[in-house]
């Protein structure tokens, strides 16, 4: 297992057997795929079968946050210390080619190995604060924040990103050479994750605006631009 | 287990534990999600570590399908008969409470259990079929099909929708009484996914226009209507 302090988070199980040229080990690749992302899917195995759950989660350096209520049953067994499998998937277009083989998908994702433990106190209101910041960057100093009750009836895990991988496709379909003549349109069609019109509570006082934060709500490149 | 031709999907793995009203077990709100979404997340055991992997898929009825290359080592374990789970999610919005405990995501999401198996012959160029109609439908007539050395190149794996589970959430925050006066705005900041202006590959032979199902590509509701 990979040193969190070490350059690279390659191990033998992240080292990629299928297409290795999409591969990234390095922390900024996997940390700019983490910080895009809304949602994770985590794998682990409950009574022997496995599962897989979407949940939000939130980066904080090398830590990654999830949460959920305290009577969860996947927190629960994941606290446990169950191994689990953390990845995130963003999918950026669809990759039309000439023949049916060289279909493909643009994306990139990240899988992170390893065990969750729950955290107390301090870390789990921040933890709480890191999930709430990477979804809706400023909402946290606006709205009410949990109080004794609430903490208690929340679960916060973290899992520490030591050993992790991205996996990268970019560009343009990759057509044999003797299908390049086809008469068949061939391309990218890009996907993007956008945000619609906001709608208010209907029970929202009069006057309450709405916060820049959620009007000029955006993710990726262009949250960072 | 249930039985395939049953009405209802639930087991007792699938009966949820936390917000049992959000849960669903009829097939037709699993099949609407299940066609809506473009990539699932398969978990498995590998080397006693749970893995959890993005990839497209496609539904025939009850049948799900999964493809790849014939090299890929997890459709190599997942054809070797493991249990999997296979979960679809689709991210409808982000649910902005007044309280940071009741803040939540608007989602609808599909579990499946079993065991996928690996498909030869006929049925595996039904499955590329579907898989490649699923993402892009139109496409399959108008591309160069696969030929041998490609069809064994691949591989094809089916999963049976026999045990599943949707769970879905939907609409405004649901604060508590005594936060609803707060001067908070809450609301709902709709997601969806959205195409992008199509980038035709730079090899293309001139006169090779932009297909209608490129064009006019949605997903959902939107590609019903």
């Amino acid at each position: 297992m990979a040193n969190s302090g070490s350059p690279t988070l390659e191990t033998e199980r992240t080292t990629l057997g299928r297409h290795p040229e999409r591969g990234a080990h390095d922390f900024e690749t996997i940390a700019s795929i983490l910080d895009e992302g809304l949602i994770c899917h985590v794998g682990f195995t409950a009574a022997s079968h496995p599962v897989v759950i979407p949940t939000a989660y939130g980066r904080d350096g090398r830590r990654l946050y999830i949460h959920g209520s305290a009577a969860s049953s996947m927190l629960d067994t994941l606290a446990g210390g169950v191994r689990c499998c953390l990845t995130v998937t963003l999918l950026d277009g669809l990759v039309l080619a000439r023949s049916a083989f060289r279909h493909s998908l643009n994306y990139r994702s990240v899988m992170i190995f390893g065990t969750a433990r729950s955290v107390a106190g301090a870390e789990k209101l921040r933890g709480l604060r890191v999930i709430s910041e990477h979804i809706v960057r400023g909402r946290w100093e606006e709205m009410r924040a949990p109080d004794e009750g609430e903490l208690k009836a929340s679960s916060v895990l973290r899992l520490d990103i030591e050993e992790a991988s991205a996996k990268v496709r970019t560009g343009p379909p990759v057509d044999s050479k003797e299908d390049l003549g086809r008469a068949i349109w061939a391309g990218v069609l890009p996907l993007a994750l956008v945000p619609q019109t906001p709608i208010a509570d209907e029970q929202l006082p009069a006057g309450v605006e709405l916060p820049s934060y959620v009007r000029e709500y955006r993710r990726g490149e262009a949250a960072r631009a």
